[in-house]
Formats: C-alpha cells, sequence, structure tokens
C-alpha cells in the first residue's frame, strides 16, 4: 500500500524505539519523569518560548490552550478551513464554554485582518456580544494544501492582536513543515505566537503527542487542564523520548517530504482529468480534484485503493495527499503511474 | 424623539394596562397562574402547535429551544447573519456545550440548503466532527431588513432536515410580521418547523416576554431548562396578561407598521447620499447605507440623534431604521425631511 | 384554601398595581427603563452596596452572582441544605463549568469554618483539585427553617474567606426577615457578603423578580451574563414598580409573618403526634414532622390538602409551613385546629 | 529511596519494554493499530464485557465514561471520599454539565443505598431538581485505603439502580486488587456495574494507559468523546503493548503486593505514636495515623521522606503508603524500622 492519507501514519524510527528502551522513566503526574521533562525543556527552546507542556495528542494541546486563553463566554477566532474548527469536535464549547467564531479563510491559509477586525464589536459593553479573546492561526495550513503562512502576515497578525488585546495561538500541528520551507528557524516563526502547538506524531515520525508551549503562566494554567481533560500520563517518558529523538532527528528531512510533494504533484498536473496547480505546493501536502467526468471523489478515492494508493478527501471534493517519511521517490512515480491508469481506463 | 431604534421600545396599550390590572394571578413556577397557562394555551393554538411556554424574553426562548434539542457537543445550524448568532452572547456554547456553524446568508435571509448540506460530514461517525442537531431559521429576518422567508423554501428546508433527521427552530421574533406580510394565518408559516419563538415585546407592543413553542415533549424540556436558566417566574401573569392582549389586538395593526416602513423607505430612497433599494422592504424595518462621504455611519447616527431621529446600526455600517406603533405617519415624513436636511447641509 | 405552600404565593398589594399604572417605562435592554433605574438604586442603596441589577428570578440571581465570581472548572462552597445546592437544577455546573462542593449544614443553617476549610487543598498547585473560588451562605436559611444567621458568624466567614482570597454570596432570598428577626437594618447583615440576591417576590410581595447586588464591577458582570442566560427584559419597569412598593411597604411587615409563625408554632407543638421545637421558629418558616404512626408525611399532606391547608415538605419527611402577608391569625387558629383533628381522627 | 507514594510509580518490566519493540504499529486515529485493537479486545473479554477502548489516563477513561452516560444537567452520584470527586478536577461539570453529588463514604468504601436513595427526587418532574443519571463505586476505595466492595453490596447497587433506571459505572482503578482479593474471576466484580474504568499504570506496572469498558454503544459514545477531550492517540501501540503484557502477566501477582501490605500494617501497628487498623487492609494500601503528639502528618512526611521514604496524605492527616512490585519484603522491613526510629527520636 502506498499510504498517502496523512503523516500521522508514520512509524517511529529504530532510534527512536531504542531511544525508548533507555529512557529514564518516573510518574509524570508528579513531574518525575525525566524523558518528559527533557523533552518539555527542548521543544521550548527550540520554539524560544518558556515553557512546554507534553499532551497525548493535538487536539488535546489546541484545546488546553484555547481554555487556558479564553474565558467562559467569550469567543475563539478560527478559520472556517481550520482543523481546530473542522476537526476537533468543537471541544471549546463543549469543555470550555467558548464560542467558535470561524473566519474565512483565504486560500492560502491566511485570516484576512479585515474579516478578523469584524469579529470585534463596535460596543464591547454590549451584553449582546459574545467578544473575541483568541485568535487562532494554522501553519502549516493543512486544508489549503500545507500552506506556509508568510512571515510579515503573522507580523501584522501578531501587531493587529496585541492592539486589541487579545492573544494569538498558533495551531502549528506542522510548524517545523513552515520553518524548513521558509529555510528559517523555527523560533522565527513561534516569536509572533503567544502559544503554539505542534505535534510531534506527523513528520517528525513519533508515535505519540505533542506540545503545547508559551509562556510559564500559560502553560501552568495549560498542565492544569490537561490533567482535568484526562491528560496527565504516568510513565510518558516512553512516548516522550522518541520525541526527543524526533526533534534532533527528523526535522531536516522534511525538506525531503516537501521535494517528493512536489514531484507529486509535478506528475499528477500532467494527467488529463486531474486539476491541480502545482504553484500552490509548498510543503508536504498536495491537493487536487478529480474532473475527469468517469469519477466522484468518492469512487476516485475507493478505486485508488484497490489498486493499491491511498488518498483522503479534504471537504468539497478535493482529494489530499500527504507525503512522509515512509514515501519514497519510486513510491510518487508508481502513484503518478496509477492515477494515470486510472484517468486512461475509468473506473473499475 | 422619534425613536426607529428597534420596536422593542413600545410601549403597553391602555387596553394591556387594563388587562394587568384585572389578570388572576398565581405562582407561575407551580403552575397556578391562570392568566400565563391561557397564554400559553393561546399561544400554542394561534401557532398550530401542541404546547407553549412564556419566557422572559426571545434570548432565553431560543436558547431553552436549543438546548431541548441539542444534546451537548453537537452543532446547532445558525444563520452567520441570525440574531441567534450575534446578538445573544453565545449561549448555546456557554450554557449547553453546543458548537454554532454559522452558515452563509442569503440577502433575503435564506441558508442555502447546499450550504446547510455542508455542515453534514460524509463519515458521520467518524468522532472528530461535531454532528449538527438542528438547523434554525430567522424569519422575518432582522439584518437582512425584515425580510420574509418564502413558504417554499420553508417547505423545503423542513424535507431537507427531515431526511437528516434533524428538526427545525424558528426564531420567529417578527413571525407575525412575516404572516402579515404573506396574508397568510401565521400557522401556515410555523407548520414548517418544530419549534418556534416569538416575542410579545417587538411590534406586539407588550412590555415583556416571549413564547417558546413545540410540541408537548419539547415543551417539558423547555421548561425545565427555562428554570435553570432563571426563567421561572412567580406572578407572572402581570406580564402574560398584556401578552394575551397583544396576540388578540396587535397582530393585525403590524400591516400599518409594513406601509409605514414602506412610505419611509420611499421617502429615503430619494435622497441624495442614502442608498436604499425601497424593494427590500416587506415589512417593518428599513436597512439603507449613507453613501454621502462627509458622514460615516457612527457621524450619520449622531446627528441624527442630536436632531431627534434615533436609528440603529446593523454591522457593516449598514443603518436600520424599524418601524413600530408608536411612529405615525407625520412621524416618518418628519424623519425623511430631517435626512432629506441632513444631505443637503453636511454634519452639524 | 389555607395556603402555606411558600410566601412565594403572595400576591401584589393594591399599592403594587396602582404604581404598576403609574410607573414610567422604557426599554431595560438598553438601559432605559427609569423604574427598573430607580429600583436598582433603591435596592443597592438599602442593602449598603455600589449597584444592584433587577433579575427575573432567584435563582437567576444566584446563578449569574455565581458565574460572575467563578471561573470555570472552581468550586462553589455551597450548604447541603441550600437551595442553590438543592432547588437549582444544577445551573453552575451547566452553565458554568462550576463544581458544586456542598459542606454540611448546621441546624442552625450555618456551615462550620472547620467544615469549609476541608474544601481548601493543601497544595493549591497540585493538577488534581478544583479550588474554591466562592462560599455561599443562605440568610434566613429555608429547609434549616428560617433561621438567621448570627451576625458574629457572619463575620467570621467573610474573615476566614478573606484570608483564603475567595468572596462571599449571600442567598438572602430571605435577607429582610433575617433582618427585622435581628431588629437591624439590612446594611448590618449585607456588608458581610461581597455580594447578595434576595427576592421581591416572597414575603415582600411583589408578582416577580429579585436582585443581586454587588460592587460596580462585579454587577457589570451580572448583568451580561443576565442578557446572555435570557433575563434581560423589554419594559421590565412593570415588574419593577411593585418592586419599588415592597421595598418601602413590606419590610416593616414581615415582623407579623414571625409573630404568626410562632403562634402556628405554639399550636402545633402542643398537639399528640406533631414534633416541632418552637424555639427553632425564628421568621415565617416553621418546619415540624408528624410522628402519629398512621400518618405518612406524604398522607399527612394529602389529607391537610383535602381538608384546605396546604403545607411542603422539605426533604426527610419535614413539613414546612411558611407564614406570609395572606395567613392572618385567624387562619393560624383554623391550621391549628385542623391540624388537632387530624391527629385526633387519623386519615381520612 | 523507599516509594509508598503510589502504585502509579512502577516501571514497566523489561517483558513490556521488549513488547514495544515488537508491537504492531498503526494509526490508532484512525483504527488502525493492531495492538490497541488486540489490547481493547482483551480487556473486553477479561472483563465479560462487550467492548473496550484504550485510554491515555483513569481521569479521563472516568470522565469519557461519565459523560457518555450523563446528559447535561443530570447527576452523577459519587461517594464524597472517591478519587473521582476528589482527584479528577471537577471535569465532569466543567467538559460535561452534569453536577456531582457527592454521597457520604462508609468506612469501607461503601455509598448506603439510603442516602443514594435520598439523592432521587420525590417528584422527577419537578423543574428545580437535577435527576441523577449515574452512580459511581471505587473498587477497590482508596481513600478507604484499598477497601474490596463486597459482590452481595455490588449486587444490591445494581439493582436499586436498576429499578431507578439509571446505570452503574465501577471506578475500578485497582478493580484487578479486588479481584485477588477476593480469589474471584474480575468478571465476577463487573458484571455488576454497566461500565467499568480500570488502569494499567498501577499495580499492573504498565507505563502508561487505563481501559474504560461497557457494552458496545456505550464505548461508541467514549470513544467519540475521547477523540473530543484529545484522547486520541497516533501509533498508541507503545502504550498498549506494556498492557496486553500487564494483563497477561501481573494480575496474580497482586497477591504478593497484598501481602506486603499486611507485612507493612503489622509492623506499623506495633508502633507507639502509630494508630493502625491492620483488620482494614484488604489490599495494597495502608492507612494509618500519626497520634505521637512531636509530629504533624506533614513534619512526619517530610522527616520520612528526609530518611529515604516516601509516603503520602490522603486527607483530614491520614497517611498512606501503597504496596507495589518495586517494594519487597526487605523494604517493608526497613521502612517499619526507620517509623520505630522516628517514634522513638521525634523530628530530627
Amino acid at each position: 500500500m502506498l499510504n498517502f492519507l496523512s503523516d500521522t501514519v508514520t512509524l517511529p524510527t529504530q532510534e527512536m524505539m531504542d531511544a525508548i528502551q533507555h529512557a529514564m522513566l518516573g510518574d509524570d503526574v508528579y513531574g518525575q519523569d525525566q524523558t518528559v521533562n527533557e523533552l518539555e525543556r527542548l521543544a521550548a527552546n527550540m520554539l524560544g518560548m518558556e515553557a512546554a507542556c507534553f499532551m497525548p495528542s493535538g487536539t488535546m494541546a489546541n484545546l488546553a490552550s484555547i481554555m487556558a486563553h479564553c474565558p467562559r463566554g467569550s469567543k475563539v477566532l478560527v478559520g472556517n478551513e481550520s482543523d481546530i474548527y473542522i476537526y476537533e469536535a468543537g471541544g471549546a464549547s463543549v469543555c470550555g464554554g467558548i464560542v467558535y467564531e470561524p473566519i474565512p479563510t483565504q486560500a492560502d491559509g491566511r485570516l484576512l485582518l479585515h474579516d478578523l477586525a469584524k469579529a470585534f464589536p463596535f460596543d464591547e459593553e454590549d451584553p449582546q456580544f459574545a467578544l473575541p479573546s483568541l485568535i487562532c492561526l494554522e501553519n502549516t495550513h493543512n486544508r489549503c494544501g500545507g500552506k506556509v503562512l508568510p512571515i510579515a502576515y503573522l507580523q501584522e497578525v501578531k501587531e493587529f492582536a496585541a492592539e486589541r488585546n487579545v492573544p494569538v495561538h498558533m495551531d502549528g500541528a506542522r510548524i517545523f513543515n513552515a520553518a524548513v520551507a521558509l529555510d528559517l528557524d523555527v523560533r522565527e516563526i513561534a516569536r509572533y505566537a503567544d502559544s503554539v502547538q505542534f505535534c510531534l506524531s506527523k513528520g517528525l515520525s513519533a508515535p505519540i503527542g505533542s506540545i503545547a508551549a508559551g509562556t510559564q503562566s500559560h502553560i501552568n494554567k495549560v498542565r492544569k487542564i490537561r490533567k482535568m481533560l484526562g491528560g496527565g500520563m504516568r510513565q510518558a517518558g516512553i512516548a516522550a523520548a522518541p520525541g526527543i529523538i524526533a526533534l534532533h532527528t527528523m526535522v531536516a528531512r522534511l525538506d525531503q517530504d516537501h521535494r517528493h510533494a512536489k514531484q507529486l504533484a509535478d506528475g499528477l498536473a500532467r494527467i488529463n482529468g486531474i486539476e491541480l496547480d502545482v504553484q500552490q505546493v509548498q510543503t508536504n501536502i498536495v491537493i487536487f480534484r478529480v474532473t475527469d467526468p468517469r469519477y466522484s471523489w468518492d469512487s476516485f478515492l475507493q478505486t485508488a485503493k484497490s489498486r493499491g494508493v491511498i488518498f483522503s478527501e479534504m471537504g468539497y471534493g478535493r482529494i489530499r495527499a500527504v507525503v512522509h517519511r515512509h514515501i519514497t521517490t519510486d513510491d510518487i512515480n508508481r502513484a503518478v503511474q496509477l492515477v494515470e491508469e486510472m484517468m486512461k481506463k475509468g473506473p473499475f
């Protein structure tokens, strides 16, 4: 199977598995797992932030971050195409009594300042309005096809937010893909956010976990909320150890995924019946559409899967292919070949 | 002062005040206020619904209705320009753990089936998604300028919702304006909703209160939620009594408000510096813009107020004038005259 | 019917009904109902507090006060026999994400400092614990039989709370009964609380409403929460006007209810088969038990009702009789006579 | 250090570490981690339940189970000394809008039916009351000193609950300790509950995780809630693999912990200045008090720690020692010796 479903399917490397064997373990609920502590220091340091907290998932890292920022009854401004809004089951409303205000997402993943501004009522004293207490950005942006938010834009949002006295949270599940694509230290991205979450379990290939980072006082709140949500794990070092390896060894290689993604895009773009703008591919995600009238997006996915290639759907019939460590240059060629064949023969 | 702020400013009629004096009162928390009971029966009957519950406000009527329909963690689909989404402080997320999904609102107040459909995920079993459990319509539609939803559209939404196994709630704060505008029995509108709320305190001129209506079992739930929210009032008959008079005497006269609104629209539309499409005025609300570059919407409102006419802003710089029982034909003329003068002279 | 069900059944006086007729009304959601504004000023002033907010019910006054004090995920300490804990449908958990910690209630309505102290964890940093953010007292205490909390006790709790940096909210639904019983200005009671709610609709005989009072900034929060819960009412002056009369004319006469309650207690205490300690009766509530083995509490209530006297049950088989403005000295005599007869004859 | 802090400090065995190396991994969010799937089948099977779900912690297993059972606004009945009520940060109120009703806990961990019954109001239709929707038991009971609930009692509660139409959830964090102590198949305990959670990370020594089990439809709900809370982990097999070994190899050996606990209790009970009833020790938890007036519980803990033995406090000054796999017979002797010495010399 060629699995382009997601970079979450990546398996740990042998080095990660070895690290598990040698990890110093302790009870992390009491702060006594040295491996977790090391991962948290390392992650905070890499991001240039004061503190970090290891979480079982990106969903919880986002949820706890949002709850730490937003009081009950306030609004979190999120992209209408953001993973937080679409794929995280509404946790902030359920667990936090927080209102999601989805802001139109531009094709490049940006939320326009003009649109964000509309969420702030003219009269903040008017009790009719839930008031914004947080702006969330997603970087890279999944449903926009792995788009990297420009630094200048991040700066603008930070200034906009500061003027309005609200913090910025970055859902940086794939922030290292952004850093690699921009050839920048990830600190240069994280500095425009008050808090960041990123996933160890996507392109970085660790088996479990995400990091929430921010100021010390923010992370203190996050840690309390993590316990309440049930994210306090005991000898969590077995999950943190591969995370440390991931941060040390897996960041630079994301560049290869990006090159593979471009190769895949180039290949697919040349096929009749596939609509794909190669200019849009910036990181490890390729989005395209099937225009061949013999296929629905659904039958396209089914046929491809039956022939050994797994893609997924990203809303509105868009097909997503995510490139990751287990996808080789040959795999890309085979995938392109298969789709070509599918477009020639039609469904079968 | 000519007060076009809202039809909520209407004062009770003398007949209403007399009704208060003669109301049979009791403790409504124990179900023993006969006047409240009578109002609830009357309202349910007028709407053609099984049961109704008297509420201190439209906000609570909507909130309790939504909470009765939607389990924690599900989604309520609301128009992005709806009063429920914009002016009710996010209550369903706070009190219900419910996610608002704002759906684009058409200029005529409709939510397109095509847009509603997108809120239902392809795979309902996927735990990533909060699932829709209710569709809310607003009729007449406030921020769209008092638009009446067409009966054929209501029918389509009802069928669409039934196929997807979700109920329809109608925020009919001004449902009687819709009925009068269509010259239909209000039952012919309410029948396309599973639950309805309407306000006694807007054009109908009662001082306090709204009605939530629906099936008996729905209203039983609403009543429990009302108690929890703090909407259980004791000798509520003093507020219900004018409500009964409102339903008996104030519905038919809404037609006069509609004619006045058209008169106002016609007058304003002829003024240079005012942009207004008279075709859009269907009920008692007139929406226009000030295009005269010497005015911002804000300075327009200030100047008008200082000259004795109160309008309000409806988002994006749109100005709203609401016509109601205290606005006479002469008042309309004076208001038009004033705006005309303001456009001639500029701010002063 | 002799109705000892509750003092909530009291009907407005003629003076109150007249006040409704002459009330200056406006749209209170815009702060323009002068009668409401007057009532709020009067109530705040009487309590010696900065600000007050008119609410549709005591339930909402308590709920909004608690939500204004307590962040999501914190604990409100309430008596296990308090109305807030037992009769208000869990609103603080539902709408506020707040944990109720019920504290044992002494027979005289007090929560011991020793018991309150146990709710504060030794290690406040330990994320396992929800932390207390508010202490609620009830005065007079309903289920303890209308007990008045001693001033010295209020002072102790205030000091205890101040040391722990949490505010005190007083559910003073019947705070004027406490003031009259102690022959003190109500300010002398309210000063030991950071916020107070009291009911206009109980012994004070107004038809609708309660007051939440506190500092200006607290009441600003309460007002926002009131809107979200749906307690913003339009021409609320029709309910506020009798409230003003209630505060001017109904406080002093509570003393009569207290004397009647003692008379009732004296009469009942002499009956075989009734267990009642007359020393416990301090205000307008009389609690007793039926020890006659021929009656359950339920059959006692049924029989009494069938003979024209309504009592209620207060948990654990205790019977409650509430004395109020509609109960005369003769009524008391008749009620005692009936119970005497019931005890002689047994159920019939 | 002799660490009696908790059995959560247990480290994985070598066999567990080996199992991690050879685990078949996949993305469990897509249900494709075979190791997780195997653990879930195994756990369900051992408990005699239809289905099970792997969770990052016992806190989340309890929280998701409660949320799956209890609608918003209902009550969960929990022991006032239960871990769910005391140590889980109020999650059910925060995330579920559920009211905790703490029921007095007997010294042996039982909640009396008589006390549970009081939580069900006489009139379920009365909207004042939040209604019970779940009864939670804890078995073994932590703060009662590892007490095992008798089978006859479990049966009584099940019947009581069935009559009232509410399910029973068992917080069986240490359910295998109960089974071993009773020398019964754990199924014979689990059968009296509708849902069970147990910890792999306590006496069973796995590094991470707990199991929530119940009917298939219940577990489907739990799984959705797990995703929302952020408990969906990717290659969770690295945590599930040691869990499988734990279930295969660690259950029987709990008996040794129980014998060690008795040995510890016997030793401590003989020391002057220690109050301990050896009859109360049923499993791996020993609770005692320091009666020597030279020590507070706090100074006792500090001194012991400085001398190399870690105990913890369990509320009200009770000291807890938890025995687990890393505590040998010799360790017990050394700990007893140390406490003896401490009682002789006083604080130092």
